[in-house]
């Protein structure tokens, strides 16, 4: 029976969503917890195979169990048994050929900046700390440059053997808030760090006083040395996955809005 | 020479503001930070002495120094050697009659409520969760009739050696985002735990079904044993202190707006 989870965690803590001997990852943790659920040994898949430090608002995780358990025991059941630093918000009773990554439309990510000459304590693990000012203006200039079919082999990690280059933006929003700015990407899917360096090609460009037309150069070069350093992962958060069709036309655990 | 920082931290990690043998307290990270910086044995002395997993957003701490350093690098030297959960905003070089406990004309602080059937990681040491839906009126309502000079023996903790239980509230605040409920409660000062209890205490009478009225009833008993539980340390944050003259009169450091 396939099953889709609705999941969030605080990333400070796990070396990542992907399992790893020897390290505390998202998908070890609720693999375990599954595993005491309903006593069966269950693989998942997720949308979006975070990196360490990275958050998530909305991760979709799907697995196969044979067991007949309700969805609401399924959530429930989760929650108690996996530490507090993930939990699942919802479940869904998918069909067979639902899959959390391949049948994922579209992916958005936010990335949060605190930016101010002092640190806060509380932006520690879940901002990206700016000790200069940043104009927000800027920041949506520059992406509105990315947006459409573009090949980002400038803004991914050099050893991750994508064959594929090539993604589409869908989508940017930037918001400010007092000294707090919120950017908000869409894609069809992205690369690995694509949004770290894409963030980071544009702190350093703001800081040389460029022009954020510069990015079109960067993107010419299809080369990772052209693009900036990549952005720290404390500001990241997986925040909404799109399914075709859309995961709430399934039957759920809970109809409830955050 | 008298000085008064302007401090935020999280107080997660550490077992309350005051000093305590072999515990990792706030006052005894700041007073290893200026023992760094001055090479002076400094003794500081707080607005609010919070307790263990109790936040501060706009705590006021001061000290004298017989080095005169300038308040920018007092800051600054501040955020390097102090641990990250910890920081300090501002400093201000006051007249030496400043107090910050005693000079303080009001306080306020802020209540964080989390309500929804399920927990959110990030929530996790930062607010108080109720996994039932409490209606943001009853709290405004229940507040609204501890406004003013009270006798508030009935919501302090029952040891705490303070002869005098009168407080005056002067003004409370309700506010509601989705599933997160914002509570400022703001008076001349506050008895030990006074907050938490007053919480715990509108929690217990909305899950009892009597009317916020009843907390009249409990005022008048003037015994702890007639309030409610003490809610939870996580979502309580000292956001603000007032001082007459304001803190703003004197030099700072920065002339910064968070």
């Amino acid at each position: 029976m396939r099953t889709a989870l609705l999941v969030q965690y605080d990333g400070t803590a796990f070396s990542g969503w992907q399992l790893q001997d020897g390290c505390r990852t998202v998908q070890g943790e609720i693999e375990r917890a599954l595993r005491i659920l309903s006593g069966e040994d269950i693989r998942t898949a997720a949308s979006g195979r975070t990196d360490a430090g990275v958050h998530a608002l909305g991760q979709v995780v799907h697995f196969d169990m044979k067991k007949e358990i309700p969805l609401q025991r399924i959530c429930i059941g989760l929650n108690g048994i996996m530490d507090r630093d993930v939990s699942v918000l919802n479940a869904f009773r998918t069909g067979d050929d639902f899959h959390a990554r391949f049948s994922a439309v579209e992916r958005e990510y936010l990335y949060v900046i605190c930016c101010h000459p002092l640190r806060s304590p509380f932006m520690q693990y879940r901002a990206a700390w700016l000790n200069y000012g940043i104009d927000e203006n800027y920041i949506a200039s520059f992406l509105h440059c990315l947006e459409g079919q573009h090949d980002f082999a400038s803004f991914c990690k050099k050893q991750s053997a994508q064959e594929n280059t090539v993604r589409i933006i869908t989508g940017t929003e930037v918001r400010r808030r007092g000294n707090w700015i919120f950017v908000k990407i869409r894609a069809n899917g992205f690369l690995h760090n694509m949004i770290r360096i894409t963030m980071g090609t544009c702190f350093d460009l703001y800081r040389s006083h460029k022009p954020c037309e510069a990015v079109f150069d960067i993107l010419a070069e299809k080369d990772r040395v052209a693009g900036g350093v990549t952005a720290p992962p404390y500001g990241l958060y997986l925040s909404h996955i799109t399914f075709d069709p859309p995961l709430e036309s399934f039957p759920s655990a809970f109809d409830l809005k955050r």
